[in-house]
């Protein structure tokens, strides 16, 4: 157990199971961390996730998703600030204080028009994110999503939006396969002391098979995992640390087989 | 004429046409610049090649491609960079003096030494070169391609190999596609002034269909192609500009319409 003390289940790893399957195979496989995705609570519905949560003896590391601030006019930016508010609501009662931001996509060809929505939706969230203890966590993606998931594409960019606040108000999320190929990792992962409040992993496989469901398992790729997590662990982050696997063909086999290689996978490649 | 005097027809953008084809549709279509690629000159042969581009009244506006430097053993690089000396012979003898510069993906896990050896490659490059008077064009891929591709993937990675030798002998190839997510990336335009030897346009189309054959014509995605386009042109750069599409669906259809079509977008989004 002590060699899993910081594993966390993300969600997305077993994205065929519900989340009262995926809180079942945690606690079958005696991991002591889960990271749900809104949708999967909103199925099983809140009250019920935090009950089986709770029941199961799990904690939640973070909850994924808020963001998606851009959008062309303002009031469906404010749709998406009342949205980012349940998203607090959410996580505060599920128990965790790290909402994942993904930031979100271009409403046009405007790349910096949208950043500073991204900025403006972030300053809008801040107070009542800290009403609820909750922190933002904000996850710069790769670049290749810059177009339909998030402009925020670069640690940079990530910890100069997260510096306007104060570190328990709003941090950085480090996910290995967004970030490994840039040539400033390890001075932005240092910049990011005392602001990271979360540590994702997956792998970068060769060739990727699918844009958005296209990652791999820690060990299969050429990400060098270990001395990003090493990186992080300098900075002082000790928190859970996240298996976050898009990938259609993982999706396919049983989810106690990937949560069991998860684990081994872990030992040896994290 | 005067409309299209700097448009050149990257051959991947009719991948489907041999290079006696597209130098044939270039003259077709008056297009007055052409780009080849290496294994289709290879198939047409050198002499037969230069003979045939001059003789449609052609520009050559860059060779396609050099680089790919980093490999395991001492042995395998070297003979890399005798590759790259064919590649330099094969564009002076074209009469470009540009040879664009992949530079190569990771041999390992570990891409700081990978980004090392592309930096050895071009010092052994660059005194050969010079003797034939081909300067190296350093094109900057997406970060999505540094593991199969090229592990120097912004603008600032290739700025900074550039920068260690005159701009005469070693430079920067912009394409929009590669670059367009970057938030430094008017900065790093601006940097390279004096130092651009090619600027590429294609766009970025949601979602992507494919991660190597993905790229759209001009005017069907969210890069905001002119604006890119006017950075360039103020740093003093009014060489060709290159239409540069990997599409598999475009592959699919007649070349001249591909041509006329790409014409079109040039003069209403370049």
């Amino acid at each position: 157990m002590e060699d899993f003390k910081r594993l966390s289940l993300n969600q997305m790893t077993t994205e065929q199971w519900s989340l009262r399957e995926a809180i079942e195979g945690c606690a079958r496989a005696e991991v002591p961390w889960i990271a749900p995705w809104r949708h999967k609570v909103e199925e099983l519905g809140l009250s019920t996730s935090k009950r089986l949560i709770k029941d199961a003896g799990l904690k939640v590391s973070s909850l994924c998703r808020g963001g998606m601030f851009p959008a062309v006019t303002a009031s469906e930016r404010q749709k998406r600030i009342d949205d980012n508010k349940r998203a607090v609501e959410e996580a505060a009662e599920l128990g965790t204080d790290v909402l994942v931001m993904v930031c979100g996509s271009l409403p046009d060809r405007d790349i910096q028009s949208a950043r500073q929505m991204v900025a403006d939706g972030i300053a809008q969230l801040v107070p009542f994110a800290k009403s609820y203890g909750v922190k933002l966590g904000i996850e710069p993606l790769h670049p290749m999503y810059a177009a339909d998931r998030s402009v925020v594409v670069t640690l940079d960019l990530a910890n100069t939006l997260a510096e306007a606040y104060q570190p328990n108000q709003v941090g950085i999320v480090v996910d290995v396969f967004h970030v490994w190929w840039d040539p400033d990792l390890y001075n932005q992962i240092h910049r990011a002391t005392g602001r990271i409040l979360g540590f994702h992993v997956c792998d970068w496989i060769i060739p990727v098979p699918d844009m958005l469901k296209g990652r791999g398992m820690m060990g299969d790729g050429v990400i060098e995992i270990s001395r990003i997590r090493q990186a992080v662990e300098k900075t002082g982050y000790n928190g859970p640390i996240e298996v976050e696997i898009f990938n259609e063909q993982i999706w396919n086999q049983p989810g106690d087989e990937t949560v069991c290689q998860m684990k081994e996978r872990y030992l040896t490649h994290v």
